[in-house]
């Protein structure tokens, strides 16, 4: 990679999260520069969590620039402690964060569980990574081991995916700031401040164990009020059922009227190998973003399909079907009965009414034991897992996934 | 009107500048809620500007709620003046400031100024309020006229619309808060607390001067360094451009795909009569939105005209031309030097040459002079407007406009 | 007590931490007016937090209008919420929140464990409010009665002390802002708009969990880094062992200049029954601040005696003690082998090496169950302990005091 | 000097207005430890501008820090531009902005007009500086050069000492910060990323105008709002004439108690020649703080002289004279007449009135055209002052003094 570059040459991007954002170096102002990323502004972070807070309509490319910067400020504070870490390993642990959220698609979870059910974004994510290399000349790869873990320097990895990776605490921040839920707002500044490194792996000063028991309550608040708040679960719900639909409909021969790279994804049902083998399905996904989903939706709002057409409305309208949350499962009788009162008012069959009455379960833990533990160093040089170093946090409670049951049905 | 309703059906809006927005009124939040304010949801306050501040992704509908906030703020302050007004009046004025934006489409300058020129957005605003208040038989009569300024309470309508209505308190700050520039950050809770009546017209209270030459000076700094950055100006030029290409040639037949709402504006060139006598023209319109623009320009980067496809990807992929800056005009010579050099390099004529290369003027009064001077109220209860008030802003040079020419080409 | 005045007539403090803060009625002006309050202008809120936290200068009064504004917004919530609270038991709230700190002498926790001992702060507080309502005419009865807990509407005077009153909001909020100790903020709006009254009680609506949970990790966040941060704690213990020595010196007969109202303390030693019966004695307490410890400090730094100027010059110029913190307490042998050890170089007996030699413990419960749980109401109206209804917080863990053993020592 | 410290070695503050502030150095930690900087926590930054604004009791420790920091953020930036600076110059610079602020004494202003009238407190500062070289063996000399201007780069005086200065960029957004006049928040961190040198000097980048323009804006609001506001003048005022008459009363041999350090300076006129050849009266003048000057007043309140102590009670109770302002100056008539009125009624001779009655002026330059320009600089190297270079402030209206003229007299 190339030698960092004179100031006069850098960019400076304004962030109302992180201030000013420094472009280091050259490649990766160019990686910056290039399509892949630049689409991510056209992403939304919380796709449509902005029905609730309205705020939160913030870009997966604001996040990834906000990520790297957080990547820089903690390399310097490693370095600072006497780390070594070399100016290409600063580069490509730049890199990688700008690259981590490449495979995301529009509304992604929808997507994931609708159009494109055979890779998972972090898939496509290091597809698109692999033809970036090509295009800078394997100048990526270094860039790409760190994301894949392959590195000696765990920690350089850590800071791109772990439970205390800068994209994390720049999510929690920016989400929080966006969202204008205040009390998620995370000392990133402190956390960062506090990082250590033992055996190559990321660990925490023991000072900074205070920092983390509230970076932890602040992501789970986060999780119950923003990222699994009911409403921009249903929304989101009716959303995966409305795509599910206009893919049934277009399967069978019916015209589904969309832009030509969302239809690709509505006509086919693509696997993992259909990508590896036919680059034009990946070229059709690096131009899909929010604007292709949302367009489609007002379309379709006239579609003569009326579970379609009903589904698209509600979501643009903001008329969304009421929601139950439950901390046991609904039974099947209560789903059905839901299904049988309305399903004359609308004049819909027993299967139609399933896309607007439906269970689902949501699932959150706050903190994920076994091997990507946040480990708190003490001056002696041991080590102890937060949810042992913490007398506060709850062990077995901290880990246990919390599971939620919904229930949605028109008003 | 309704009168005000118990707390508890109320709804409460989180939003990142004002902290939480209560809406004190069913009338009020069925409008909140109707499809045409729904809208405002998926258009952005700052259009492309978001592609040098990539913060400012912010919408129309944010801003439209922050300065309903505000109207309840002045409305609090100038009652514990002392000064009369009825619960009536206070959700009539609500009303208006919900409804002063609805006019706005995608781009809204961009498409002033190409596909909907008979209009502009206030005129749409109205046709779309005349709209509403049949919908909500004509409860919303009261909130109309005050737009229009046929109020005796004249100040009512300032508070909706004059040089320090809350329309531009909140954009002011809205703008500043998701650019990040927070230079431009301005005390509109202190303003408001310095607002006073006189003779039923809006003044600030003498003590308050300061606030307002910071006010004056906020704004004409958001003015240079974000509505007017030259990169967001590029940007909506080139839209401008590829908006007038696409229509051209849909009117010369050849297929120019869109969604169906676009379609329609660009095969026709309607008359603001047209508007009048075909309601199915406004309907289009109030589904346009900014996805509707973004989609096409997605489409098109493929298309066969060199010129529309060429321009459409470079605003995606943000390849902007060079753009220039100048006091004074930019010489026809040199623009036409400009088209020549280029011209073969591009395999394009001189004509299509002028969508690349062009020049154009922009300009910006700090403060207008006129029937809408912001005045200072003394003790004694005289009056002086501001640019007389203050001993530091330059009279004159406060009122005049401040021109700039640029001139754009490819690199 | 009064009616409610009009807005002129009232006044509006600048707050940087809540903003305009309006007084909103004349008896609350004139308290806040009396010298018994304006003295708190001239007490720290941290004592010598400060020299750990450069920021943490605020004082006992900037505090006092903080609970009093939080105040104001938690009755108008409730308000809100269909409860009713007349004027005058607002007006009393409010007076009792401003007078719930008068019995603070400087430096409290210094102050109260050696020159005033008989009595703790809360008892000269009631006190001082007698006093104030003779002065008042008796208009304080109703604040003095919600102070103590004497009103059928317990909910006030829970407003005023327990473990959610707009005491700990403010303070966490504002300790948290002075110090920049960003991670102990809380979101105080929110906690207040989620207030709600059972049975005359303070209870949190479900929906508030998590801003509850996040409260308490922040404020045992603030105990740990803040409030006992080892480097204020050793400061403070200096600072009682200066006290100390002052006053048995002074006891001895020894000449110990200090101002009038100090030396009475360091003079005597008043018992309960003395402050009862000689109203001269409350009259000096009245007038001591932090200026006559730190004055003091100054003048003993120069005393004949090593102890008491060594003690003095130590904390002026921040050359503390070093200190040691264990989760187990520290060894007699230890503790003599540190005074043996240094004796000779200071020159000071084993008796007077126990100022500078010396153990202490301190505790901290993140929340105390009891009397003053933190109830949490849900929707069919039962209520359950937040130790219990929090599924993350360990509901031992969270009542258990967390013991910590210092020892402080020459370096 | 000794070359830079690794980072486990260095000190980090918490600041509430920069974040994290790192000590780069040891000799810079080491003259933040000594007694003369440690002094500055006991003096607050705005005196008695606290009773307007109470939470304006920030000190000048706190602000010493923060130019401090600033120093390095724009020594960063300069030489991220290309600019030579070496570690001895960066040190050099780094202590003489610590140190600029040395000669302040408690109430500056007032104990410039009062006891110390030989000296302004530059005066002092160098005195102070060249006493910590001493100590520090030469090691200051350097810094000391550049807080002189004595050196080549005098881009490092005028981050120390000019219109643009470190000192005032951190004043302003402190001064701001902590009195709530949020307002007046300038964004240093723009403006300090626009610093440029030419020939030497400091200029200021040409897109950096409008951030200028806004600074401008903003002192001046400060002046007018914080600085100058009328109680905060009229309160230092009355401390003028406390500390007047209490020399009076002493210097014809009245007991005027005080601590030891205070009553040097009422005891005598030293003039500039005494304190360079008596080190007694500076090594005094190093202990004086805001505690001194407090204590006094509080026993002075009990005085046998009605004036002092009428002056004292009113100032530690906050009952000021009534101030009346205003653009002309007020007639010796009109003072006489307030002094007949009132003089009866305190009991006092004319001559005792003149220090309830009395009156003054104030003025205040926006900006200081002369040697001390802040210049602009273009693309093509050209500079122009900031008061032609914009085209909105006036160029006149911004370098002339405003003047106001204060009457105080007894309500």
């Amino acid at each position: 990679m190339n030698t960092p570059q004179p100031y006069n040459q850098r960019k400076i991007v304004n962030d109302p999260v992180h201030g000013f954002i420094s472009i280091p170096d050259n490649i990766l102002f160019e990686l910056i520069e290039h399509p892949y990323i630049q689409r991510l502004r056209r992403i939304k972070q919380l796709g449509l969590t902005s029905l609730v807070y309205p705020g939160a309509v913030h870009t997966r490319f604001q996040h990834t620039l906000g990520a790297f910067y957080l990547m820089g400020t903690a390399i310097t504070v490693l370095r600072n402690k006497g780390h070594q870490i070399s100016d290409e390993e600063s580069i490509a642990a730049h890199a990688a964060i700008l690259m981590h959220d490449l495979g995301h698609g529009p509304f992604s979870h929808a997507l994931e569980q609708t159009l494109i059910e055979s890779l998972d974004h972090e898939d496509i994510s290091l597809l698109l990574m692999e033809r970036l290399n090509e295009h800078f000349n394997g100048q990526l790869s270094a860039a790409i081991e760190i994301f894949k873990g392959n590195t000696g320097k765990l920690f350089l990895h850590q800071l791109v995916s772990s439970q205390l990776d800068v994209d994390r605490l720049d999510y929690l921040k920016r989400d929080s700031f966006f969202s204008g839920v205040s009390e998620g707002v995370i000392g990133s500044d402190r956390i960062i401040k506090m990082l250590e490194i033992k055996n190559n792996e990321l660990v925490v000063e023991g000072k900074g164990i205070y920092s983390i028991e509230k970076f932890l309550v602040a992501r789970r608040l986060m999780y119950w009020q923003v990222y699994l708040h009911k409403t921009a679960l249903v929304a989101e719900k009716m959303l995966i059922n409305a795509l599910k639909r206009a893919r049934e409909l277009s399967l069978l021969g019916k015209e589904v009227p969309a832009t030509p790279f969302l239809e690709t994804f509505l006509r086919n049902r693509f696997c993992k190998k259909d990508f590896l083998t036919n680059p034009k399905i990946l070229d059709d996904f690096t131009i899909l973003d929010d604007n292709d989903i949302m367009s489609a939706l007002k379309i379709w709002r006239n579609h003569d399909d009326r579970v379609l057409a009903c589904l698209s409305a509600s979501i643009l309208d903001r008329k969304l079907l009421r929601i139950e949350v439950s901390d046991t499962p609904f039974s099947d009788e209560l789903i059905e009965r839901h299904k049988e009162e309305k399903k004359e008012l609308f004049g819909l069959s027993t299967e139609e009414m399933s896309y607007f009455v439906f269970t689902d379960h949501v699932s959150n833990s706050t903190y994920k034991t076994g091997g990507e533990n946040i480990n708190i160093i003490y001056k002696d040089g041991s080590t102890k897992d937060i949810s042992r170093a913490s007398d506060m946090l709850d062990h077995t409670a901290l880990s246990k996934p919390v599971s939620k049951y919904i229930l949605c049905y028109p008003k």
